[in-house]
């Protein structure tokens, strides 16, 4: 992913604060461990309310971490009270997401005034290889509030 | 959406039971209404828990619910001890999932042997009228364990 | 497909310009057959130079007559002057097009002063009956040029 | 994207032959400069016939170009005489096809038995840097004929 730059000198401590407020996200257990400019990594550690019918995480889970992934590094792309919505967003699901614990990362590949094109994925290690369980990518709108 | 028929005569309690093992479904509260050949309807009632930053539903929570109706749906229209697994899933955000209650249905548009095609869509009611929070689009595989 | 009104009192005509204009369609033969406010209805004969390896309609040709059907529906939603762009677009294929004679539908099913959300499908007829080829669902963004 | 390894010892041959049966990327103009196993790369030379209404390379004409790329990369991962088909593609569209000659690469990104999943970009060079026109993704079904 390339770097970026970001038009809000202070996004870090922007995104920490949108990030505080998602409490869908907080009751998830997902931790951002790294905040740059249009680039999040995160992690999750799996409890039993996230499991599918089969028990593994829910691909609903898996949509809302990969949305989080993208959402954020959007908000660390735009000014100082600007907002990101999620337009659309696509989640291919690769492998079963079999795992005690997830990695997440991603961020834009495309900023944009208008929208910035977001893609991300989420992976577990088994026998410290990668196993990718989904990827994703989103339009993320900016939109300045009145 | 069309009518399709089962190739399960037992449907119902087949798609019952893999609800009953959905725990992240059933976290959320979410309660399936309607359970026909290939269509399905749901509620949720709005809480706390499921905020995103600005207090409305999580676009997440909203992908889920959509995938609940589509793979429900989907697992209506396969056979007994047949599973059925997201190969990928698109979701369109129409307006802020603004509301203490929300509905969602959705289904089946293309049934097939391999993999079945869905659609589905949630919303609340606003002074009687519907107003759509997101519809969504996914291509679901049937998978014969061995 | 819910009725809509159009912010442009002339949008047909604006629609035909800008359909003149478009020399891909125009060479692949799409011709539109119904243009109202948001929706449009158009039929494609069949030939040789549309086949993808097998002999059926290439799911690019596909493709495009979806977008054809989505942006210009959109563009009987805008300004006059204002542009239309295709920010994504996904195409679900349900039937191989293995006919001489296609008719495609649809529209904007969300419509927005920033984008409009559509949808669109394409079929055939066997003996009387419709075959959907694919289905696709996009966002279009609105664009007022300086 | 990660070097895979091909069912098939003579899959070049075997894509080679599936181009040359494909008319309509043919009358496109898309040439295949690399064919290696799961990942291609091609090139085209844009003429008038491919222009939507602004005089760039129209939007279809780009998803036909990505849909070639990611077909043919997994029809060079599939056994002989296996065919693949499209289930279902996205393209998120980033830059205007606004150039003279056009770039596209990529190819799957996880094989499977039942299906590959696949993304591609296309591009053009401006003062030898990339400009991204589009990206995207998609799910080939791989069927065996009977």
């Amino acid at each position: 992913m390339k770097k970026l730059e970001s038009r809000n000198p202070n996004f870090k401590a922007y995104v920490e604060l949108m990030i505080s407020r998602n409490k869908f996200m907080n009751w998830m257990g997902l931790v951002m461990t790294k905040i740059e400019a249009g680039y999040l990594e995160g992690e999750l550690d799996f409890k039993d309310t996230l499991e599918q019918q089969n028990g593994w995480l829910h691909g609903g889970a898996t949509a809302t971490i990969l949305d989080m992934i993208q959402g954020f590094a959007s908000y660390s792309m735009v000014e100082e009270g600007q907002k990101v919505f999620t337009v659309e967003a696509k989640v291919s699901y690769f492998n079963p997401g079999d795992a005690q614990k997830f990695y997440a990362r991603g961020g834009v590949i495309k900023p944009g005034k208008r929208f910035h094109f977001c893609e991300a994925e989420i992976y577990y290690l088994k026998n410290g290889e990668e196993v990718i369980v989904a990827k994703g990518s989103a339009t993320m709108a900016v939109i300045t509030s009145p």
